[in-house]
Formats: C-alpha cells, structure tokens, sequence
C-alpha cells in the first residue's frame, strides 16, 4: 500500500515519512454528485477531477486527499439546476466549511501546498472563501511558505486543444455540462461507466444572460445535458486528459517546485 | 419626491402605492468599495451598477433599492486582489446574509420580482446563495409567481459592442478590472470622478490559470489595475450604456412584462 | 474627486495618501430602509446619519465610508414593527457580520479609528458585537492604538436644545420616529425631500412597557409614526444639527485627536 | 413537589397537566454572572429576574422556568465593561440561540405565552433577536394566538417609585449597575447575599456619550460599579419590589390573562 | 457570602482572591430540563451534576460556576425522545457557543482548569466540540498551562458499584434514564424531590439498535422512562453519590493539583 | 453501469427508475480520513462503512451514496486525538452541515429513507444534529413517511461473535481504534491494504475517565492505536462481517421494508 499516491491507502506513518522533506504537496479533487444526462453516471465531475489529481500526482510526486464528492447547488445555466432528480448537493456554507477544515487540518499536519483541483463548476467561490478563512485563522499571510492553489481542470485547455476537440466552434464552459469535453474525458478514462447509446443529440441549450429563481424548469433540456454529447470520442478524451495534464503539471512544477521570483522559497 | 425611482427617496405611502398592482419590480445594485487604480473612484462598481440599475428603472416603471455597496473580497484574477489598501470587503457569510435577508423583506412586502445587478466579478455566486436560501425559507419553488434575477451588466454587452471598444481585442471580463469598459462607462456617466492623466499605459496583466493564496503581491501591477484604460473614451462608455441598457431592458420586460411560456403568470 | 470626503469619491492612491499619518478617521454611516410615515423617506435614517458623519468629517479632517443603508428590524416600540410595509431589515447575525467585517477590513489597511455614526435606534447592539467579534479576531484589547467608536447622533443632544425643540416637554427618544426630531433635521438638511402637507397631526402612540411578539399591528398609529412632527421646522432642524455636530466635532477631537490621559498614544 | 412554580421541581406529568388549559405562561429569568462590587455577589442579575418571575407567576398562576444564567458581554457604560474580572458571558450568537431554542421548544409544547424576565441590560436586544427568529421558524405572525413577551424589571418602576428611591435624583438606568436600585433589591429579597460594609461611596460614573472599543479601563471605577450604592435599603428594595411586582402582574393579566381588543383571542 | 463555593453567591473582589493563586479549578455543572417520568423533576440532570459538582469543589477547594440548565435534544434511545412534553431543549449550535464562551471567559479570567460535570447522555460531543474551538480560538494547544476536562459522573460509577446497586445485572447507561441509578441519587440527595408513589414498575424498553428519525412514540414507554426505578433507595443513592465524589476527587487531584508527568507544571 | 448499487455509477435516468416505486433506501457511508497506526490506512473507517453499505444495500435492493469521507476531529480516548499527524477532521458545523444538506437533497428527491452507516466513532452525535435540523426544516415529525436511520456498525456486533473475536475478553468499543475488530475485517476485505508485519503489539491504553483538552500526547500510545491488533485474523473478519451484515439487513428489513406496527405505511 505505500506505492499508492491516495492518501486513502497510505499508513500513518508512510504519510509522515512523505512530509518529511517540507515540501509536500496535496491535491483535493472535488466534484459533485449530479445528473449529466442519461449517458454519463451521476460522479462524472468527481471521477474526472480525481483521474486529473491521480495524473498530476504521479508525475509530480505528490498525495491526493479524499474527494470532495458533493458539490455546490447546480444551477441551470451551468449543469441544468439543482432541481432535477439526481442532483445532491451542499450549500455555500458547508462547502465553505469542508474546504476550510480541510486546509487547516493539512497545513496544520505540516503539508506545504495544499491544491484543489475543481471539476464542478458551481464550487470556486465556495472553495475560494474556504481557503481564504482557513489562512486568515491560521494566520497565513503574504510572504508565508504554506500555499493552497485552487483550479478548475478546464482553465488549462488551450485554445488549440479546443480547436480540435470543438471543430464547429467552442460552445462556452458554461453549457459544458454533459457534453463533448466530459464524455470525450470520459470514454476515455472510464469507457465502461458511459453509454454513447443513451447520448441524445440535439442543440444547445440557450438559456438567459440572468439566472431566475426559482428556475422555469422548462428551460433544462430533457436530457438534463446543455449541449450534445454526439461528437464525443475516446481519441478527444484522450487529447484533453494528455494536454490538460501536461499543463497542469508544468504550471504546478514551475509555481510550487521551481518556485519562480516574488514567491517565497 | 413621489417621481424617484430611489426606494430611499420615496415616503411608505407612495412605494404602497407602487406595489399596489401586484407586479412591481425592485432593482437592487451590487457593487463594492475596491480600489480602481490611481484614475478611477473606490466606489467605482457601486456607481456603475446603480446607474444601470437606475436606467433600466426608469424605462421599465420599476424602483431601485439602496445599493449593497460593499462586495465580497477582491480576488487578484479579478481585482487585484483582496491585499490592496482601499479595497474594502464583506466575507461570503456577510454577503450571502444580506442578500437571503433583502429578499426575504421585499417579496414579503409583496414585491413581484427582485433583480440584483451586479458590478462586482466576486460577488456574483454570494448572491445567487443568498437568494436562493431566502427563496427556501419562503417557501418558493418552481411555478411560484415572485422571482429573483441575477445578472452582471456585462454579460448583457453583445459582440458587437465589444468589437467597437475594444478594436485590438477583447482581453476577458476577468481582467476588465479598472480598465477599458469601467473607464468609458464612468467617462460618459460620471466624468468628474475620472482622472484620465493619472492612467498608467501598460500591457495587461498575466495572472496564472490558478487562484494562489496567499497572494504573491508582485503578481498585480502597481496600479491596481489588470488592464490598461488608455483607450477609454466617453463615446465607449455611451456605445456601451447605450446598448447593455437596451439590452437590459429587453430581457427584462419579456421576461418579468410580457412574461414567456413557462413563466408563471 | 480629490477634496471629497466620502470614499466612494476617492482613487486608491489618494485614499493610501490620506492614511499615510497612522492617525485616519473614518466614519460610517449607519441607518436603515424604514417606513417614516407618509412625510419622510424611507430613506431618512440613513440620509440622516450620512449627514452628521459628512459634517463632522469635514470639520475633523476624517473620511465618510459608504453607509450600511439597511438597518436590524424595526421593533414596534420604537420604529412601528418591522411588519409594516417599506420597512426592508437585516437580521442580527447579517448587521452583526456587515459590521465586522468593515472594522477588520478599515483596521488591516491602517485606518486608526473608525467611528460608527447610527441613526437607526435597533441598530446599535449589534454594531457592537460585530465590533468586539472584530477586534477580538484582531488581538487588539485594551492599550492597542486602533479603536472604534459607536455612537448614534441623538445622544449628543443637550438638554438645551431639547427644551427649545420641544417646548411642550420631549417624549423619549424611543417614540422619535417619524418625529419632530427627524422631520426638523431633514426640513433643514434635506427640504425636498419632506413634504409636510402629508403630516398627520395627533397624539403620541402609548406603547407597552414590554415589546410583543407576533406584533399587535394596531398598537401603531396607521401613520407608521410614533409622535407627531407637526411641530418640526428647519430653524429647530438647524439648532439640532448645529449642537449635535458641534458637540460630536468637541467629542471626537478629545478623544482621538487630543488623546486624553489613559488613553493610547 | 407539585407546588412549586419552577419548572425544575415539577414532574413531567403534573407540567403536562399544567399545560392542558391551554392558557400555559412560562416566565424565563434572564441575567448574568457579572461583577457588582464588592458588596454585590457576581450572580446579581439572575437572582433579581428569577425573584420577579416567581412572584409575578405566583400571583398569575404561572410557570417559572430555568434561568439563562450568563447574559450578554457587559458594556462599559452600563456594565464597568467585560474585561473585569468575575464578568463571564456569552456573544451575541449564543444568547440569540438560547433564547430562540427555548421559545421554540416551549411553543412547541403547547405553552400559551413565554415571558423574557430581563434583568441585565445587555441582553435585550439579542433576546428580541432569538424571539423573532423563533416566531418566524414557526411561522407564528401576526394573529397568532401563542405570544412572547419581552421586558425588563426596571421598566416598570414608575416616576413615584423613582422619586422615593432617588430623593436626590435618579442617575439614569444605564448606570444603575450595583448602584441603589440592584442593592436595595437584593437587602430586601437576599439580605445574607449583600455586604453594605463593603459599600464604596462616592460619585457616579462620568462615562461617554459613545462606546469606546477596546475599553479604556481607566474609565470604570474600581470597585466596578457606576454609582453609589451608598442610599440603599430594605426598605427602598421593598418599595421597588412591591410597585414593580404589581405592575407586572396587572400589565401581564391584562395582556395576557383578559386579552385587550386586537389581541387574537 | 465569602464561604461558599458557587460563584453565583461571591462578590467579584472575593472571587479575583480565589483566582490569585493562578492555580483555580471551576467547574461547571451541565444538566437539561427533560422529562423524567412520574416520579423525578424535570431538572433532574442540573440538579445532580450540580450536587456533583458542589461535593467535589468542597473537597477540592474548587468554586462552582451557573450551570448549564438546558442541554443537548433528547435522544429516543437515551432520553425517551425530544418530542415529550417537558423536554426543553437545546439545538447543537447554541450549545457549542455556550460551552465555547464559557471557556473563553473563564480561562481569559486567570481560571487554570474549568471541568465540566455533565449529567445529560446527549451533552457530551457538543460540549468537546465547544471546548475544543475555545482552546483553538486562545491559541491553546498541548504543553500550555490551562487545561478544560469534560466528564459525565456515570463513568466514575466502579463496576464494584454497579454490582450492589444492580443486583439483577446493570442493563446500560444508555436506558438509564430516570431510573435506579438517578432516582436513588434524588432519594438520598433530594428526598422532598421525588414521589417514590408515582414510580410505575416494568421492563426496561428494548429499542433498536439504531436511532431512527422522526422518532416512533411508541417505542418510548408512556412513563417517559427506559427503565424501573423500582429498586430505588436512598441507600443505594448514598453509595453511588460516595464512591463517585470519592473517585472524582481523587482523579481530579491527581490530575490537576500533582499533575502527573508529562502534564504541564 | 445499470447494475451498480453505488450512485456515482448510476446515471439519472437508472437513478430515477430506481425512486420510481416511492420506497427507494439511500445508505450513506461515514467515514474519517485517520490515523490507523502502522498497519491500517488512513481510510480504513471511510472503507469499511463503505463495504458493510455494500453488502447491506445488495441485499436488500438499496442504493449507496458517495461516503462523507471525513469524520469529526479524533477524541484521544476513542482514536488518539486529533493532533496526531495523519488524522484529517472536519469541525462540528461542517459535519452537521453535510448531514442535513444529503438528508434534505436526497428526500427532495423522493428517496423514502435514508440510513447513514457510521465508521467512525467520533461523528455520530453530528450526524444525529444534521438529520434531526432537516427533518425539521422538512417539516417531517412523527407519522410522515420518509424516515433518516443513524447506526454505528458496530452496534450489530453480537455478544457471541465478540466473544469468539476476542477470546480474552473484550475491551470495549472506545478503544477499539485500529485493534482486532478494524484489522480483522479489513483483513478479510481489503487484505492488500493492511500491513500485519507492522503491527506493534502490546497492552491496551489506559486512559482518565475523562476527556482532557488540549490533550497530554504522552497517553497516546507512538502507535496511534488504543489497543492491540495482535490477534486479528480474516477468518474473525469473515465471521464480524457475515454477523453484522445478516443483523443490518434483518434490522432494516424489518424496519424499512415490512414496517412494524406503529411505523408508518
């Protein structure tokens, strides 16, 4: 069990011996439990944000904490609304709890750079706000070694990435939900957990510039999803897992490995 | 007095009276008091928020409420970050508060639709958590008659538009902090609290893909600012009222005034 | 935008240049969204303490903060029961939370004292805990340098300016809502905006020496006032402003400018 | 033990028997463990408002419940300020919650009215605070027919009383801390509990018209309190504790027992 | 007044003496109001832990604090269930917050160990949870002087013990509500407290092995109790109020007056 | 993925069939991420009630959530302490939190009943809080359909099967932390993850009767465990796991699925 980068799997004191040095980093992956249509299973942001931690992990050296499986409240306008059956979620304060325990309980054990790696969109400012108080209490300000990164995996494809993988042009983050760059993650990470069958092509989602609540459910698509899945691909999943990995690797190396100027060593 | 469109300026008889036909609208503006670089006001999001609140009013026969004037902390992406003298902030407990608290007092009240517009990139999910909470408590799901909207003015400037400010290209929302688009608007709206020699030319800012905190200050220009305002002119800033108003208006009055399928009536 | 002395007005680095001494004042404004009869605007408390905080400021070379326009509920003994249409509040935990964070935020950027100035009578408790939560959470206790001051205005009355502003005897702060009080103050400052043709004319309400809850919605006159301003005036709103802002002015540069004996230089 | 009025003593079913008119009254005392001089004992406040409950249930056929024994933190300029030690309190939060889980737990019993016996000045506001939250838990609003009161002991001393007591004049309620008033009280109720030998004499309190944060200590006599105790007398106590006692029992039968016009019935 | 050991009967000049020696012990009796079947008050649990708490503050030179009235929600399994009538309870929260400011106010005083004396099953994880963000709050950790101990008398009960006052065979702590082990305490200690008449004789409930939620009242005894107090006596009570003083006494000597090694001198 | 019981594999579609009948048991596992000594992960608790949810659930035709695989802070005498490095907590509010948001999320969504399976001993008093403020807040009480079950596994342990695990007698569940019952299992379980060569044998801890904070580190054995896992085996896995999950699926069954008398249908 101590080849193992999950923390779930390691002893005590194997994890202690990996602290040793002071330079140990921690990945959270954190997801959410949530309807992605009738072709993806309802762990989708979890699954994918732990497979990004697990890759990143390997490569740099690094843990991987115990998921954050429940997410924020979906909303319409970026996973179809918190409404539909499926959908289990926290609210902003205990998720704002969970993340700031969680980074004081790590800091506190000595771990150097704890980094939430985010696969649901509706989390960052939950997660932001967690970390924020967690330092504030621990008295955490510029200039100290201890860092908390927070992330979502789809910051870092790259416009060429993208190019390839939307060959009609890119649809915005916000309706990927269930759609080509989830599935494409999926077919090619957790083939047997995704069924192109159930996949129901269609348009777009269009919804508001505003969010209304409560939602007029009417607007969610019946498949729950807010944009078609039908051009997914193991070979695109493939080409977003290795780019998004490579870059999340190289920025994380530079930033908390390397150390760049102006960041305290 | 009876002719503001300020719930501050109106006598309790006269809003009764406003919210006697059952259909009444209030706009609260969001913003915050944050810094803005050396050539804009602290209260910059604030004012901008409340004057688009204040048009949209006036065309739609709707009120506007005080404004919350104090928004959740500055990140660096987006703001520079929460470090910078000035920049003065409310915790996401605080926000979500006094936004569960305004909605609950005014649907109570009988107010038909509350519309919160933002100006302030931190603020927005605080917001939706508050109304959201307050929408719980009351008891107010799907096909209920009141709503809640949420938007962030800038989310309603077309591509059109940001083709015209912004001849060189558009450098995202997220760094539009003090720059081009604050600086026109408050150059046509308020141009007695713009100092255009105090701006300071420069490339924008280049902020990582992640969230670092603490923050490494070094990372935000001396300015404050993330983007430059040196193209700003008050035509942009009418161009840009001009339309997000319009725009605004539209949305608004098909979806709370002419009310589409769906939509409880 | 560089004389004013409201925050909202001022760039950051005029703003950082005003607290380079290490002995800035800033002064907030607290009031409410409260019915005030069919005379006043709902508006008035915080109109009101926005008022005495500029005056003073100018006179002490302090700073005004944008106010926190929404006040704690309105208690039927002294502001009609927050039942009463137009009355928009806060609940204790969210004015408690506003409050603190406002003096964390001031006194982190070096703000030497910050000075609550209050014109809404149920909002004076929890200004305080959200103070002492804030210093507490500071470590600063008794010899620190930094303090803040809560105070509402109508404590600095003299028994002078009482006598000539109620000639008939005064009937208590607590029923001075909608009052001679606020209605001479707002002839004087604020003209158009009282229109004292709507005043009814009457004796003051007889409250209970206990607060009940759920209200008794008739126990408040239909005015929503709780004593007549049928005797107001701009000449008693002058005597009243004048004294008052004298005295604060006399008050605040004892205390914090002089820095008397046992106090922290 | 069927007797007694205090909750503590009754059995559950004699309680539930109580109960079955559907009329039920439960007084809560309300105090603090507070610093009262030298001649005072720390639990003061408790054991004034739990004398007043039990007389006042005794004569209304009411119930007495447990005392809330640790009050709000005491404020220098009615209580010599909470950084004196002996003084032990609770933050706003806590009280708020106290006393909003008591309300909701007796109304949910069956109890008919609850009475809030204050007797430390501090607490009102956050008493009122946890009422109010409770009633709107419950969905208990106007017209209901359960009721919370909320009062004060000092509230019902009438101008007669006052003059007796205070033949020199009276200092003013916030300064009424071990002062005449608390101390003729307790030689008349709990002569064993007072030490007049230890009385110090002198003039009252000069204190601000504002709350200075952090305290200056100096500002507090030494022996804690803010005027003299030096007049006081079992007489003086018996005299207060009459008037007061018959006043709240005919305010509370009045409101309570006979039901004016426009209390639900 | 001096003698006594409740704080509630010192004077604030009397209690700093006992406080000088730096080396004070308060402790703090936990109880709840509950229901407690036919034949004990409802204060039952206040009333023994504060009989515990005053015997071994005699002995120990300790002072005894206000208890805590009200406790944790009656559990069915433990308590019969929170939906009885007399059961008047506290949620989580609010009791967290009150064992949190107590410690923070006492220790803040100059207190060097608070013990808490539980007598309510269902108290405990809220007070260590209270306890334990006290000490995090005053930056207390291991090898600091102050320390809090947390205790529910029932576990200084010896087997030997158990053995005479069960001779049948103990049946749990758990169902141990208002029966022998509490009645036989009342017996000796508040004979004129119970009605040994009203005792209502039966096996003891079985219950599940799990808490089911909402609770079904049928599972609860109509008595309230879960198990006889048929074999009740003073004697019994007089054995277990000794031998348990005696073992607390013993143990809180050792650990807070020799102080063992390895605990801070 | 159509015939997993876990709902991370279900897609929404599956899931909502699964509801379709009205009567559909969510078991969520609880878990911590701990400290286990030298032979045991980190993840043990958050496994093991994660595998007994998966017997239980295919048995009975129940689905599995994803586990809260953080626990409340380790208590020394149950699993060392909380500063023991490794050992990874939430605080009691966030725990609380989690619990009624899964409560409220999954009976929104038709869920009949929901059962948390426990594996940590330290979280069971919040979990209860949790579910007890949904249910209110669901405004489901005694007679309402849908129902939260609370277990600890390890309150199915029958007094025979103890005594064939622990032929020398048993030491009691509290320090039943990473000793025979957690080995054993895991032993027949997850036989890759435990290290038996690692086990450090010796006699059980003896610790106070009480809780001391902060703790003393010294009463902690240098395993982390409390007691010896020397005489664990797979062949006493395989007994505990067969026993435990016969009784919960009898227990449940009987419970959930037949509904006794009294229960409602």
């Amino acid at each position: 069990m101590g080849t193992s980068v999950f923390l779930e799997d390691l002893d005590a004191f194997a994890y202690r011996e990996a602290l040793a040095s002071g330079e140990a980093i921690v990945l959270i992956p954190v997801g959410s439990l949530e309807q992605h249509g009738p072709h993806l299973p309802l762990g989708t942001d979890t699954i994918l944000s732990t497979h990004f931690a697990q890759a990143v992990a390997t490569r740099l050296g690094a843990l991987v904490a115990q998921p954050i499986a429940y997410g924020y409240k979906s909303q319409q306008k970026s996973g179809g609304g918190n409404h539909l059956c499926g959908t289990t979620s926290l609210d902003g304060a205990s998720l704002i709890g969970v993340a700031r325990n969680l980074v004081k309980s790590f800091l506190n054990q000595g771990v150097r750079h704890v980094v939430f790696v985010n696969g649901h969109f509706e989390n960052y400012q939950f997660l932001y706000e967690g970390i924020d108080l967690a330092l504030e209490e621990l008295g955490i300000g510029p200039g100290a070694k201890p860092s908390v990164l927070l992330l979502s995996y789809w910051d870092f494809v790259t416009p060429d990435t993208l190019a390839q993988v939307y060959p009609g042009g890119f649809p915005g983050w916000e309706i990927e939900h269930g759609g080509v760059l989830e599935t494409s993650l999926m077919l090619y990470l957790e083939p047997g957990r995704v069924a192109m069958d159930r996949v129901v092509d269609g348009p777009a989602a269009v919804l508001p510039r505003f969010d209304r609540l409560p939602v007029v459910p009417d607007r969610t698509p019946d498949t729950g999803c807010l944009s078609s899945a039908a051009g997914s691909s193991a070979a695109k999943g493939e080409l977003l897992h290795g780019q998004v990995v490579d870059d999340l690797v190289m920025d994380l190396a530079n930033e908390l490995v390397r150390e760049p100027a102006g960041v305290p060593a």
